[in-house]
């Protein structure tokens, strides 16, 4: 079973440079588009480097913690089902960065959110407090504008996605 | 990898006798709900005999022909996910019978929807004639008020459920 459940707990924050370049541990080209979305859930599908896909149902109103389902599915349908996509397909490159023990996601968006780059880490608990290095810019966990689901079935904010540089 | 993408072509028929009962090849208790319901595709769960489940995303308006995607996912998903159902949850016991070359599954169910009982036959193309046994009833194939998530998710209409006997 490729099944997995999980609480999600993530501080998200702005990128001001590139400096994170350097550390780099993967790079993953990723499209993903929502099938669906309402007030307390949302489903979404996501290809990755063009090879393997995952479909994604997520509960839970608050962006801290929320249950989240995520399976393997076969690339082919996820390429059909993002053509069912509600608002924008999302593309960006995530890439990784490991710091003081903690995983840092970095997401580079292209295409519609050319310019906006937004940093993710992943906590074991509400109470971890992960070094936050010096490349990141605001805090915007919690800013539902800077959600992929925003991002992708609202209309496009320009001063969001242009944060970072003014 | 358990994905499947299918064309759902069926007719469906109300059941007016229990004749059919003699020609059972197979019975499976389900319980399924709606995680999702927009007005072109519908995100289902079902659990099979309280030991297998799917995850079941459906596009497209016209009853008659539809894109499906299911999934085999973790029992124990299935269950938080019915947690979350949009509506009712509905449980039936679908029984199979083999008429013809044609397989009728023919859904009882319990509950709220007590009473009501529903024969489908899968063909493959549109163009095929199944041969029509003479416990159905009147044919609903179209009727979207005998589609489960219609059943699951809008108001309970008893004439729905107790067309047969009326």
């Amino acid at each position: 079973m490729d099944g997995e459940m999980a609480k999600e707990i993530e501080r998200k924050f702005l990128v001001i440079n590139d400096s994170w370049r350097d550390c780099v541990t993967s790079a993953t080209a990723m499209r993903q588009a929502y099938l669906s979305v309402n007030h307390d859930r949302s489903i979404r599908v996501r290809t990755s480097n063009d090879e393997t896909a995952k479909l994604t149902v997520k509960f839970g109103k608050t962006a801290l913690v929320r249950d989240e389902f995520e399976y393997d599915i076969p690339f082919e349908d996820a390429v059909e089902m993002i053509s069912f996509a509600v608002g924008s397909v999302i593309e960006k490159v995530r890439y990784t960065v490991e710091i003081g023990g903690f995983t840092w996601e970095i997401d580079v968006f292209e295409g519609a959110f050319q310019g906006l780059v937004i940093a993710e880490v992943e906590m074991r608990s509400e109470d971890d407090r992960p070094m936050l290095p010096h490349w990141l810019g605001r805090e915007v966990t919690g800013d539902r504008r800077y959600s992929n689901q925003a991002l992708a079935t609202e209309r496009l904010k320009p001063e969001v996605v242009h944060a970072v540089s003014n």
